[in-house]
């Protein structure tokens, strides 16, 4: 095997494990804030507008960790360092 | 083996296996939250609409991190980046 | 073993094992859903269509990250675009 | 091994793998909405007929998932395509 | 070893893990039912018919997830397409 | 080693394995069932009898799920086709 | 290995591992239906017959699942089909 | 390695994890029976009698599948059927 | 590597796995007891003595299953018949 | 392969999972205390400020952890010493 | 690898993961004793004297298994019948 | 390969591991410590400076152990002696 | 490899993973009493001293699996006779 | 591989995977034991003082299992004795 395509083998596995893994937490994490949210509208209709605001912040704040794994996984797919310089030393040898 | 077909293996299996463990944090977050709704709702049927719009943001925020997955595996069978430097380089050589 | 066979064997288990793991979140997310607009239609009759039409949205929701893995495993057994290519290479070459 | 073997052999283990493990989810599911149903007709005998139709769509919206398994394990045993491709190859070479 | 071989030990394999496999959810999810049937006539005696109709019914739901796995068992034991090929091959080769 | 043994280890390994494994799922879901039969009668001794009746089906329809495991394993120890039609192959060999 | 030696082995790892997992189950469950028995009687005492019956009965069936194991166990060991047949082989060869 | 020495490892691999394996499934349960009986005397230690005769026949059950695997580990050490027919053939060898 | 070392070896790996594999079971199991027996008495002082031998005879229960694994591992290691026939062969070889 | 290889690969699979693994603990523990805050928000609306504040230092402190996981990502990916070494051994060889 | 270093290094190895994993259960299980003496010691600090004494006859019952894998790895360290063996052929050969 | 390349690999994949897999557990520690605190601040206004101090103490001491692993892949990547001691051997051979 | 590195190896990475998984369920069980006991002083104030001693006397038991752990570690690294005895063999070979 | 570059990659990894599975156990019992103290603070705000103290006692102590953790891996690391013995042997050979 050639390196570039180690490199371009372990990059697509990385990548696709990476937000697979990464949406399990996120997911749930915001099934039981939403779930929390949901029955705190329905005991406490007054507060509605409260809630959904800490109910956006906080799953802004869950989905971000969801979101880094994304972000890496477009690194590893369409801007890999390691894969540019091994195509640099490929063009140039 | 060619490198081509290594390309090929490794993204075949990596878009199955996101796809299918992408799936499970989002279907149980969002049994959880659709749960807490239906519950919500029966018990205080005057604020459906609320806790629908709620659910609903919800149910999106969550499902995005399922869409995540379903892209990058579009994105491996479809569009992969490596595969055509590959097949460019085969095509080339 | 040639390349079209490596291909052949690593898209038939892929479909397979996506399908299969697709099939445990949503069946749990929904079973949870369902049980839970079951409940509430017992405590609370009169809002037995709004309960239903959140289920039947909640459902498909779930339903569409089955679905997901189930197009994939389709692509893969059916569509794939790898074994085109190498179909395409065995028959020119 | 020749080629064909090794489809075969591989087609073979996922088609049970699939319809095995594609089994526990919706299982689990239908367990959890047949109970909730049950105990619902228990507490509110007169609703019987409209939990009896919730719980037979919900039943069935699971199911789908396990048969989403059983259709691709039927295929891979009964109309693998890729099976049908190595058999033309082999008996035209 | 000859290509019988494997096709009839990985069909062997594969007819054992598919139906135990196969047992776990739906046992626990007919367990659950019935658990919860039984609760369910215990309080409601009256209901006991509707009860019982709504259980068998559930019952032979789940059930079916485990007779899939038995009837693809049976398949790969009796009527394994892959193996009537291959003897086809052995008795004409 | 020889074709038989090869048929003849994965038959042994997979009967116990098949038999063991598919003891786990019937024997929690049964004592869940007898389990809530014996608080139900406990609570309702007059129902006793329904109670005794509907927990009887429900553990025939568990426990058939571990027959089918037992059947299987039976079947590869006893009765196993493949191992027939290699016996055959070596006598007349 | 000569392959009696081979078919002694797995024999003997396979009739260990199939009575100890199928221990798991039985003994899980049937604590459980014994554990609601015991307090079932402490609840009410009148129903101690009725209850003990239902109870031995359940025990009976749970207890099968690890007899079966350890039937298959005990035939792997002492009554093994494949190990008579390699040894009339050796006996006769 | 000679083979007496493959069915000598293998055993005592086998008898170790037989014995351990089967007391992790009795404990459990056993310890849950006599909670189950310690909580009931404490709330009705009338029945006292009745309790325990229950608890010692349910215990008693429940050790049967631990002493299964005593039984099959100390035959694995002591009474190895496989062992002597070794230990036959290599006095008479 | 010679006869000997190999069943030392492996018998010095099962007796350490045995013994604490078995601990993992009746630790939990006792705990379990022991937690419902003082619970027990703090809620009926006047039944302690009742309490005490019933909790007694439990924990001597559950003990044997780890006083199986103990015992196991003493004979692997003190008095282990493989290890000793392989001796006198290594003496009198 | 070459060093420089080794290292890219490596590193690749790393960040991934580096920051796949560490999403999964930050967002189910921000998923508790945001349930937690938005429940006690709904009871005692009066002290929605405390409450919000509390909660922000907290998801602050649980999402630091997932922060560690992303920098150490990021310096495997754009800023790895390893690698740096090693181009300017190649540059220099 | 001398045989001498096969057992030194077995020895190691299963004399720490002996009593690691043997912590495991007897630190869950005297952590669920001392919760519920304590929590009974506070609900009836009368009885203070009876439940110390049943704690500590508890704890110190499930310590044994605890003291039963520290002797186990303690023997595997300092008094290895086998290594003691293999020092005699050593010194002797 | 090198020792060097060995030595900056499992750095590499070590420090991802460590600092990955040590954020879990106190990401779900500190979630439990800040939802115990915000329910009770919520519960007992009036209490909120004691309840915030000693929630922070906790989370601090909690976070803690998150830091020596992020400590720990700090020095692996940055300040690691064998790697220190390698690059000497290196530059000085 | 020399013996004396074998031995090396196994001795570091044996200590370490024998003091961390020693952590866990020492950790978990000393969380748990002394949450049993904090509950417990807001309980009954009046029984600190008698709650405190118990707690403490409850922790030192628990804490001594982990400490037999640590100990075991500790012999590994600083007085391992196993290395002793190879150093010996070294300095007089 | 020299024998140092053994040693060193082992010791890496080691301290690792020591620090950060031992980070689990600790983590998520302080954060049970911070979780009890900050509840029962809300609910008897006059014991603060003696509930903080307990808590305190309580952290040390399970943090010190953590501690153990982090004084091995800073052993492995930076006092290492196999190590500094491997050094001793490659400066003087």
């Amino acid at each position: 095997m050639t390196d570039l395509v180690i490199i371009a083998a372990i990059s697509i596995f990385t990548a696709g494990m990476t937000v697979s893994f990464g949406a399990l937490g996120p997911a749930l994490g915001e099934g039981r804030a939403a779930a929390a949210a949901i029955a705190a509208i329905a005991q406490q209709p007054d507060a509605a507008a409260t809630l959904s605001r800490t109910l956006f912040v906080s799953l802004a704040m869950i989905e971000s960790t969801a979101i880094y794994c994304f972000v890496v996984a477009m690194i590893l797919i369409f801007a890999n360092p390691f894969w540019d310089a091994a195509m640099q030393v490929a063009a140039g040898g």
